[in-house]
């Protein structure tokens, strides 16, 4: 009996939320960066929903180097994801637990290793998130100065992968007899040493982790650049991106979908998630009050940061903020959604801090203020005109803006039948419907390729 | 009131046990090595105990390139310890928590980093036991051909701890605020970024992570070389060490405590835990009879490896198992062992099977097969001579082997008085008796620096 097809869910667990002033919220929690517990309870509430999975960002450092602003936020420090999630492996049960981790800072036989480890630690309920990282900031914690440029950060980056996928195949899945009679362990016909030697990388292997009841990790990206969305393409199984309107992310879709078949790819087992910063009230007047309320606490040193940066650098600093955008000198950011935001200022006649709360809500990904059945009219929508085959949730703030989603719109989604009501596998890859990869031996078997 | 002296115990847990043939046994788990209960059993176990910590080796591969003796055994792949531990910190509230990680196939911001995050995750104990690595077999898993020599691994490793150190300094005790009133989450002026220019390195800083209920983790160190001793006696507030004799242990002891006072180190900040390698019985014929059941289950072609390894990397091939040591020619390998093995077979007759059988249980660690008094008269004896602070215990079969340990044993020490009846504090510093470091600021503050 063939199902209908259902979307799939992901929780983006931002620390206290995806709002920058969630830690101020009265509901909110500003010790969320040390607190365990917290995690637990999200990570459980995710789950109880039978959400996909839980997905934890990740940088390599501070990111923000203006040390005024930044110390008016809860983002710079928190748990590192690969041992969150190791953590919350053992007080859930199905639901999946994705980690970022960047190709540019990490070696990839460490990688390896640790997320083969996640996934059996979790019975197969592991993924990798892979980004390049694109911070100056980050690469002068790992011995640089500048950070690589973009297409030499890919190049490395699609070696790294092969190696990773290299690495996840040492075992084959019956590799180990553990036969305490004979004696015998494993069998070394089954055990696959990789032999990598590459432009970045040489890698001998074989992993030192048996494969897990998934095979191996999801492999998930994030980046939607022309190189981004071609690694996509050869590599992931799901995405996660930033697409604010409709029409943006049914051109992504069909774009990422349209380049797999060149790889022998079924575009069904790459998964499209753009992100959704929901805001729920029981009535569109309440919504906007609970969105008012996170927006009100934005400090301003740090909605000033925040435009400026936007404004590719541009100096506001010492400018009336009830006052209008001065003119600004030509910077090197990014010119397009710099342009754009001028002219919305200037058509719109917006002082700074109306300009700044205009961008500082959901930062980038589509945001929507609504009741259940709007949100959920929203993501029908999206979902049915293949403009994604499911989101991933950025609760404003935690854990009150992710229990709200999934008191309010989650059940409507399951009346109309477009979630899950219950898990039906144990895996990530069974609830994403990813099939599980068969094992490809990298080289020939140890027996012959060990000495 | 002056406590008396106590010792400490470390619970070493070597997958399914010490003993090479310990997944044979007849209550081994052969599966331990992709099962978390069984960890989170022993974790428990050793908690229940009140044991100051849990240990786990590490090896950044798989070490044994000889494949037909690696499938006899069960060392090629178990979990990696660093995301394990993440796991067991959930499932434990007490017991201290050391993973083994390399300086030579990590970077000082990502290990300070994880490690940083399990101590906060388990509320102040972790603990960092840092190792130099030698194989070659782990260095071609990071792009190299041979590993570094020795003295540039210690050359390196210094600048890595140093580094360590810093980032671990990045935030004082009291730099988070969380004041949702006044928007304030942190004082800049608590922020310290570290800026660090050496040989080897250069990490900015500061770490993304917040200090923890014991400052940072404890540093631990497994080194016994010259170089080893001196980092140690410069940075380490434990070592694990292998000593077998009492003499051994006594001038390991005197000399790496008398190196602290050149570093201004109290000597007692500074514990020095042998391993032990305990056969438990209720007789010394039922100890013996134990020891036999894994000895029994060596399997040859497990037990030549071992002793060709111990030789040199001698070919011994084609020979006899219950017939004489042939005569070997020279090798490269360590001269003196070797050549005391060989007079050692020569003089007391011993075919190759009874002398890979006397170097195969304890693998260079004390072993003690006996009752529980006579391996409490033992520890106290090296306890008491300035041998030790305490000891690791390398139980032969796990969980077999520590509950026997802890059942028998653990009581006989209670006793004299030896051993905590239960914990008196909750970080792994409280167990070890070690101060919480103050924090040292490794440059300005933030305010200034981070431009």
């Amino acid at each position: 009996m063939a199902q209908p097809r259902q979307m799939k869910l992901g929780a983006f667990l931002m620390t206290d939320g995806h709002h920058v002033a969630a830690w101020r919220h009265p509901d909110g929690r500003p010790d969320a960066h040390v607190s365990l517990d917290h995690f637990v309870r999200l990570a459980r509430l995710a789950e109880s929903a039978a959400f996909d999975a839980v997905f934890l960002a990740d940088s390599s450092g501070v990111r923000d180097t203006n040390v005024a602003s930044l110390s008016h936020t809860s983002r710079a420090a928190s748990f590192e994801p690969l041992t969150l999630l190791s953590a919350l492996s053992v007080v859930t049960e199905r639901i999946g637990l994705i980690a970022t981790a960047s190709t540019s800072f990490n070696e990839p036989f460490n990688l390896a290793r640790k997320f083969a480890s996640l996934d059996l630690l979790s019975g197969g309920r592991a993924g990798w998130n892979l980004v390049t990282s694109s911070s100056e900031s980050e690469a002068q914690n790992f011995n640089a100065e500048r950070h690589a440029a973009h297409a030499d950060r890919y190049d490395r980056a699609r070696e790294f992968a092969e190696v990773v996928a290299g690495l996840w195949n040492s075992w084959e899945d019956d590799a180990f007899l553990r036969d305490p009679e004979s004696g015998r362990f494993f069998d070394p016909d089954k055990l696959h040493v990789l032999h990598h030697h590459g432009r970045h990388f040489r890698v001998r292997g074989p992993l030192n982790v048996a494969r897990s009841a998934q095979g191996h990790p999801v492999v998930v990206q994030a980046g939607s650049s022309e190189d981004g969305k071609e690694l996509a393409a050869a590599t992931a199984e799901a995405i996660f991106t930033a697409q604010v309107t409709l029409q943006e992310a049914q051109a992504f879709y069909a774009d990422v979908k349209g380049r797999l078949s060149r790889y022998g790819r079924d575009p069904d087992h790459l998964k499209i998630m753009p992100g959704i910063f929901p805001v729920v009230g029981r009535t569109e007047e309440e919504a906007r009050e609970k969105f008012a309320v996170l927006q009100e606490r934005i400090h301003p040193v740090v909605g000033l940061s925040l435009l400026s940066t936007t404004l590719g650098g541009a100096d506001l600093s010492g400018h009336d903020l009830d006052g209008p955008l001065p003119d600004l000198p030509e910077t090197n950011g990014p010119k397009s959604r710099q342009k754009l935001l001028i002219e919305r200022a200037r058509r719109d006649n917006l002082t700074i801090r109306e300009l700044y709360l205009a961008i500082a809500g959901a930062r980038g990904h589509w945001q929507v203020v609504g009741t259940a059945a709007q949100i959920a009219d929203q993501l029908e929508e999206r979902f049915r005109a293949e403009g994604a085959d499911g989101f991933n949730v950025m609760a404003p703030y935690l854990p009150g803006g992710l229990e709200d989603f999934i008191a309010h719109v989650v059940p409507e989604l399951r009346r109309r039948g477009l979630f899950r009501e219950a898990y039906e596998g144990r895996t990530l890859r069974d609830h994403l419907g990813l099939p599980k990869p068969v094992h490809k031996a990298p080289r020939s078997p140890a027996r012959e390729a060990a000495e």
